[in-house]
């Protein structure tokens, strides 16, 4: 027997026992002929004292940082206790050491600060794992992905596997395949979502479906992007939106009090996708503090039936404002007296290529009454404090507004929202706000193929009350530069995503289940009938069979656990990333094969 | 709202309240203007009355099997109590019917006898799901992972997902392998499992981890194989053999709590390699009955040191035993009055190809007292007795012989046993007997390349007390004949494999957990340095930074569950398997890609 205990909990309790223990040297320490060590496991560190009577001292001597040993001793009480740790009351007298194993000195400290680099804790991973932060990262996902279970076993979800291998079912992304050995020539592909199965599974009564599930996606990674990524797969039946919303938003209070002991008690807020593009200029707005956008001048087909505040900046002749397709403004509590030097620094920051503004225009909201701004001589003060009362600044605030097209505007509009927040200390990372986004328009143009695409996937729903005008119109856009004007542009879709801290952590929708509507969806894409039947056939035929209306949703657990977390990086919530080439730097993965590998799977590489 | 209450929930308790339920229409019955339906969800069948005065009474009259409905109505107490079904004591009287989805007639009735052929049912798949019988088996097979999940947690052992595109590490069987689009020519494998990921977080200080992960093989597919199957994964530091088969034997004895209701209180036996291989004939014993082989003859160095009897069959100048390298006795009660066309019946049965027996030679111990055998004519009453006591066989036995060469000898008895066990009802499908294997030998000889293989895998570690025949050997076999007499042949492995109602579930082993123990055992494999360091370099790398003693298990799930559920087969205990050629026959899978797609990953179809 290795341990009668682990390195986690030994106590005063346990004083005068006789007791074993494995794990790791942690840290050594040396007075005179006696000898401290720390010694580690999962659990934690318990003191061993070696000490001048000690039979091995020899031994002792050989020991280094990160050795495995075993050691038999018995417990007595720190004269010197530490209360910082579980087992600071007491220590072990050692009477027998053993080294189980020994150990080079790691090419980085194993500390909560490291001094190992990127690539070299990548290429370590296996150490940088025994790091305290990636271990409570990893111990968080576990939780997390226990908080889940439980409480979709509670409402009755099952856990069911799909398949890896299936077939190519394009859903945006590239797939990755897998060539088949026994079936010359032909591939298999690697899931993006098992979502064609678990709407199968709907129809085949399951009623409620679970799967914590690897997903793949072959896109060229961005930071923060993984090829393998895991997904809380869910679906039901006989569901409305509605339903939805509330059984997850309560899965998330489930995995906040599990996981962070918070108990999440306010409703969860929804907001429509046009709220929230109107006032956060994004889909996955951070709503844990205001700085709400005021949109002083808009293209008028973007938000109909929204007022028009553009004779606040009209009359100036201001031509930046004037020549601008979207101007917008926000109020920041509190930096009214920003300097020219941290003014200077925003305007450098909205000009990056990344924002893409041309320049800024800022207002100060002085705390001694006065109005100043970068367009004083284009505004009169009674102009700008109109413009101040649109944004809702009150004294103290300092205004920042941003103009030019549309997209780029509202977008960088989002951007500096959250830079601010940031510099403002407003985003917490222990503070957490769920919102769900709905009213999703179904389709997006496709500027490139003048065509519709799927905003979300070929299997949501449009809005009941949408349906018809689907079925009713032809999806071919005449006029391209009015696509807006078609019928499609304005259908809705029975889709919402979960939006966590300005993080988009969740999505889905309520699906079709009628195989025309279904039909009708894929020829909106531009899928023809025959391609309909060669890529889809067994779920539109699963249709004729007795389908439920049912709805589902997939939350990214990387990113979730991530948040969770306190961090922005996905990667260290991940015992084994990949690289942002979409590398395994420690296995060296992927590889050259062998030639015989290559024929028996009927390829070559191609010359 | 879709339902206010699922078809399986509603009792005497509810009478007089209004209730909407929605789901499959499963069986309609009509009675003059009277209509029942049997309203079918996951949970259960609530019988629906659509009486005369019925508003809808022409919707009613459209209704076919398997559409979908949703129904309003009063909750009323049966006149005719079906105690068989949970809802069986009330009825719907329906006021409000909708039809939410047609069906058209299944291609097989969805019951639990179905007229559907196997490939009728792979391809409707998501029918077949709905039969109850497939419905119990998923719903098993959640059942056991979830037993699994809860005691794995109670032990401390956390959930850590490994990757999915790894590196080639040959394991015995083909790779899957993935191109690479970012990395030319270059290609993922999937794994055929997480071997040394594992290894790798034992190193990393986790302590214990498990997972239930899919796993892949690219083998030609036998009956009852899976390209891609469920492992119940974990591994453990600080571990003897006996702390891991503690653990998981009380995970079997938790799960088949959980799952059947069965208190196993009895000890797992534990039997070696060698004992299994004498008294049964193979390393997977059924031992719910006896019928233990017994030896007459062997080659000597097979079992060294065990009896032998070979005196009791040689003094009688029959030429079958006398020529045969292995005779090998079963006894079997209450089958002594078998009819000459039984037993001709058995012979034929043993001659078969599969068991490929030359003959079969039996005893009969009649009730009357008389001993009559097929070689009457070579043994005299008295050497027939002799045999029959060396085989345990009591009065009313029945004692069948074979004999031939010994691998196939022994295997034959081990297949006779089973066979006639399944004759005589003695494996019954809800009696479970548990069993662990140990002790095997390290190395299998590889007679093609005059070589050694590993039994297990090379991470296995052997019997500490063989690990210097290990080091002080040379694997290099001299004389291909006299290869059991090379040392290797009789180094044991620290490895074990748990053995349900004669099947393998599970298997596991100590691992080497030292560098230069792990280059040994490549070295024996024939894996020079160079390729050593390309393929598993990471792994060697580990070891040289504090690895752990560790070792580790992983079980089947496909198997386990099958076993449970009381089948032969496996595949209907995946939601979605594969047929004997690797193919989806559902969607149509593996199938050809686009030329494009190839392009961009760099290879090419052989011409």
């Amino acid at each position: 027997m290795f341990r009668t205990h682990t390195c986690g909990e030994l106590c005063i309790s346990h004083v005068s026992q006789k007791i074993t223990l494995s794990g790791w040297v942690h840290i050594i320490r040396k007075f005179g002929a006696i000898t401290f060590v720390d010694l580690r496991d999962r659990y934690g560190i318990t003191q061993l004292i070696f000490e001048e009577s000690f039979s091995q001292a020899a031994l002792v001597d050989t020991l280094g940082r990160e050795f495995v040993i075993q050691i038999s001793g018995c417990v007595r009480e720190r004269s010197n206790k530490n209360p910082a740790i579980a087992t600071g009351e007491i220590e072990i007298l050692v009477s027998q050491l053993t080294i189980l194993n020994k150990a080079v000195t790691p090419p980085f400290t194993i500390q909560d600060d490291t001094d190992g680099g990127d690539d070299l804790r990548m290429k370590y991973r296996y150490l940088d794992l025994r790091r305290n932060q990636i271990k409570k990262n990893i111990e968080l996902r576990y939780a997390v992905n226990r908080a889940a279970r439980n409480y979709l076993h509670a409402q009755q979800f099952i856990d069911i596997e799909t398949p890896f291998l299936i077939k190519s079912t394009p859903e945006g992304a590239r797939d990755f395949v897998v060539p088949s050995r026994m079936n010359e020539g032909q591939f298999y592909a690697l899931p993006q979502s098992p979502q064609t199965f678990k709407q199968l599974l709907m129809v085949s009564g399951y009623d409620k479906y679970f799967q914590i599930v690897k997903c793949f996606r072959d896109e060229d990674l961005r930071a923060d992007r993984q090829p393998e990524f895991t997904q809380i797969d869910c679906e039901m039946s006989f569901v409305e939106q509605e339903d939805i919303l509330l059984t997850f938003e309560n899965m998330l209070k489930h995995i906040l009090k599990e996981v962070k002991h918070i108990d999440y008690l306010e409703k969860v807020e929804r907001m429509s996708w046009a709220n929230a593009m109107w006032s956060y200029g994004n889909d996955k707005p951070d709503t844990r503090f205001g700085a709400i956008l005021c949109n002083l001048k808009y293209p008028a087909h973007t938000f109909p039936g929204r007022p028009d505040l553009s004779n606040l900046i009209s009359e100036a002749a201001f031509k930046v404002f004037d020549e601008a397709e979207t101007v917008i403004s926000l109020s920041f509590p509190g930096c009214s007296e920003y300097s020219r030097k941290q003014t200077d620094e925003l305007t450098e920051w909205v000009k990056r290529p990344q924002i893409g503004m041309q320049g800024m225009v800022f207002i100060k909201m002085n705390t001694d009454g006065s109005i100043k701004s970068s367009v004083d001589k284009f505004y009169s003060a009674a102009q700008l404090k109109a413009i101040a009362e649109a944004t809702n600044a009150q004294i103290g605030d300092l205004i920042l507004i941003l103009a030019g097209s549309e997209e780029r505007t509202r977008k960088a509009a989002a951007e500096l929202r959250l830079y601010m927040a940031d510099r403002l200390g407003w985003r917490k990372s222990n503070e957490f706000k769920l919102l769900w986004i709905t009213d999703f328009p179904l389709f997006e143009y496709d500027a490139e193929g003048n065509r519709w695409v799927a905003r979300h996937h070929p299997f949501t729903a449009p809005k009941p009350e949408h349906v018809n005008t689907m079925i009713n119109h032809s999806p071919k856009i005449e006029d391209a530069a009015r696509y807006l004007e078609h019928p499609f542009a304005s259908i809705l879709a029975n889709a919402y995503d979960m939006v966590l801290n300005g993080n988009e952590i969740g999505g889905g929708s309520i699906r079709i289940f009628q195989r025309t509507l279904q039909e009708k969806m894929f020829e909106a894409l531009g899928i023809d009938k025959e391609e309909q039947v060669q890529k889809f056939g067994f779920l539109l035929g699963a249709f004729e069979y007795g389908a439920p209306p049912h709805g589902g949703i997939a939350f990214g657990l990387d990113r979730l656990c991530a948040i969770l977390g306190g961090s922005e990086s996905i990667r260290d919530f991940i015992a084994f990333p990949k690289n942002n080439s979409g590398r395994d730097v420690m296995l060296d993965a992927p590889s050259a094969i062998e030639n015989t590998q290559l024929n028996e799977l009927n390829i070559q590489l191609k010359k």
